[in-house]
């Protein structure tokens, strides 16, 4: 932005449910999706769930004319599946792995192996540091045994933006934070960061009702896990924010509606979210300082501190669950080995045991004992990263009472 | 820094080695460094390897006169061991854990399980932002196996104070590097944050020679080890860099040398680091931009991407061999599956194997199998963290070529 003080900046955030194997249409999709990008020539594309780097590189070639800077993040088992697009020099790129993102043991949901993380990105033309996260799925709203990773995913990306944003002019965030709008994980982000939400603030807006990114007409959502929302849910986002003496507008905010623009299928199970920013160099800076512009922040903070807790207790019930079982199977080992080391010492007149069963007996206590350590291990983790997250907001929340 | 333009600031560091059960005379040297905290009175205290929390708290309510702030960072199954003590306020903290940290299997080395990370602190009366690392230990300096895992964390710490250091007037790290000052890890960080080395630059210094950290003198550090080093080596770091209209001089530095003052057992095996800086509100920045302090960065990046590349081929060997004895595992099972069925189908005419071995066997197959497929995931993120390091790597190289 040398020179020109205004700038109007097209983003485009979609999650694309590129699983290699398990997504429906992958291929005939991600070819889509870069059609679409190629002819409407955004300035930013945020991309997520982008499993494949095969994807990805066949999305870099088909966009290498028009978008020639581009990046993708490594992590994980999988990957983070995070890409960008940019008009712009990306001078600099940053990964922030959360330190919690769900279970190992619940393979039918995956997320631990995805390494889900936030990527940052530093642009050039001006300074633009977007990020665009992708935090922990709900797969079960009345009953969310995540919402405790989620919240600390929320608070460390919510850190992670106040800390990395002095950098930048302009701070951009999209992607599918897996959230509603009125949730506590996004209302303790917007309110600990200052982001503003392009579909509150955008002068105009075309799209799905209430701006929901997972409807029912789309095809390949669950319909079971919409009922309750006839209309669907809004879990993508493009939150932005201006640092030091700029100022940034939502024009125009856009999402899909159930297909590709003049398709008939669509792009991926989530809508995509286009925005339109105004950015004007000017006075002083439009960015709230968090407790000014929430004045109910402490109330938020609060609340996330009470959920946090929630999951640490169950934490630590499952520590010590997993400790005893271990200590059990350790028990049973010993009690086989004097039992063992007795009949080979001749105490016993006969072999008391079966040899198959004894030794079946002793694998299976071996099994237990290393799956309970390694659940144990695992579960202490859990119960020092949330600790952690919960000493944290209650720093915050004494910061806050602080203020004037 | 309100009102006053000049500062004196006096900071500690030391890696306490306090390890329960494992180090030696522990609660005696941790009493030992509160004392002389509480005498001597330093504005800001970094310790690493605390690794109990009692002993966190046990300095914590024996420091709390002279130390009102302070705050323990927890991660990892045993804890980050970071904890920070200061007479200004905290106002906000982030853990960054690095992604890669050892290997979980290599239990006798264990920096797997403590979560190795980068504790920032942020903290009144002026910004500053000290952050205190812990890199992942060199156990050989000859066949030097962590060397691309270490490298890999340099780079992310170089990343994470870069991103993180523009909300700061002045950024201060102080640490166990556990990389000698002349190795390319830490000439990359220093090269590409522009951190200067309280050693090199202060006016004064009193301490070991060369200023070196893990001497043969103390009578706790492994002589072997030190063999090749008669005089010790330099691996305790206090780093510092002001950011925008702040200049920062080293006024003196000192270290411990074997002993604790006045005492005759040492504070640690490591020697602790203590520096003054005057730091002085004036004139334009005299933090340097990476490209033009160091002319040779182009360089250093090279050869890190060298030693990144080095450890990216053996993860990419070692995930093949795990996956291939994984594959393997499984054909046994399977064979083995087929030749029971074919005993249950009375394809056989009598019983073909003994049932003891059969069932043995198949066990071990199952533990080979679990054992292989966990090792393949784990290098598998291996490889993507290590290429992820190296693309970033390159990404720097062609921002540093491009400058003028």
């Amino acid at each position: 932005m040398e020179g020109d003080p205004t700038l109007q900046l097209r983003i485009f955030d979609l999650n694309c449910w590129a699983i290699r194997y398990l997504s429906k249409r992958r291929q005939e999709r991600v070819g889509l999706i870069g059609d679409v990008l190629r002819r409407e020539g955004f300035d930013l594309v945020l991309l997520q769930e982008v499993w494949s780097e095969q994807d990805y590189s066949d999305l870099k070639s088909k966009l290498g004319g028009c978008y020639p800077f581009s990046h993708y993040f490594r992590s994980g088992v999988i990957g983070s599946g995070l890409c960008v697009f940019s008009r712009f020099p990306i001078l600099d790129t940053l990964l922030y792995q959360y330190s919690l993102n769900g279970y190992p043991y619940m393979l039918q949901h995956g997320d631990w192996f995805c390494g889900k993380a936030v990527g940052l990105v530093h642009g050039g033309h001006g300074r633009f540091a977007p990020r665009f996260p992708q935090l922990h799925a709900e797969y079960c709203r009345e009953k969310d045994a995540y919402l405790p990773h989620r919240l600390l995913q929320a608070w460390e990306l919510a850190q992670f933006i106040r800390h990395t944003s002095k950098a930048a002019d302009v701070v951009l965030l999209g992607g599918d934070l897996n959230m509603h709008p009125e949730d506590v994980g996004i209302r303790l982000l917007r309110g600990w960061t200052g982001l503003r939400d392009a579909y509150a603030e955008a002068a105009r807006f075309e799209g799905c009702e209430n701006g929901c990114t997972l409807i029912p007409k789309n095809c390949f959502t669950l319909k079971t896990e919409l009922l309750p929302f006839p209309l669907g849910i809004r879990i993508d986002y493009i939150l932005y924010k201006a640092i030091s003496s700029f100022t940034v507008k939502c024009e125009e905010l856009k999402t899909t509606t159930g297909t590709a623009p003049g398709m008939d299928i669509p792009f991926s199970d989530h809508e995509a979210v286009m925005a339109t920013l105004h950015i004007q160099r000017q006075g002083q800076a439009g960015g709230a300082t968090p407790g000014t512009a929430e004045p109910m922040l402490a109330d938020v903070v609060t609340e996330a501190r009470t959920e946090v807790d929630v999951g640490l207790r169950a934490a630590r019930r499952q520590r010590y669950s997993t400790g005893r079982m271990a200590v059990l199977a350790l028990l049973l080992l010993l009690v086989q080995a004097v039992a063992a080391l007795g009949a080979l010492a001749g105490l016993a007149a006969e072999q008391p045991f079966p040899k198959l069963s004894f030794s079946l007996l002793a694998f299976f206590a071996i099994g237990v004992l290393l799956l309970a350590t390694g659940l144990h291990l695992f579960h202490t983790m859990e119960v020092k990263m949330l600790q952690g997250t919960e000493e944290q907001l209650r720093m915050a929340l004494r910061a806050l009472q602080e203020l004037p």
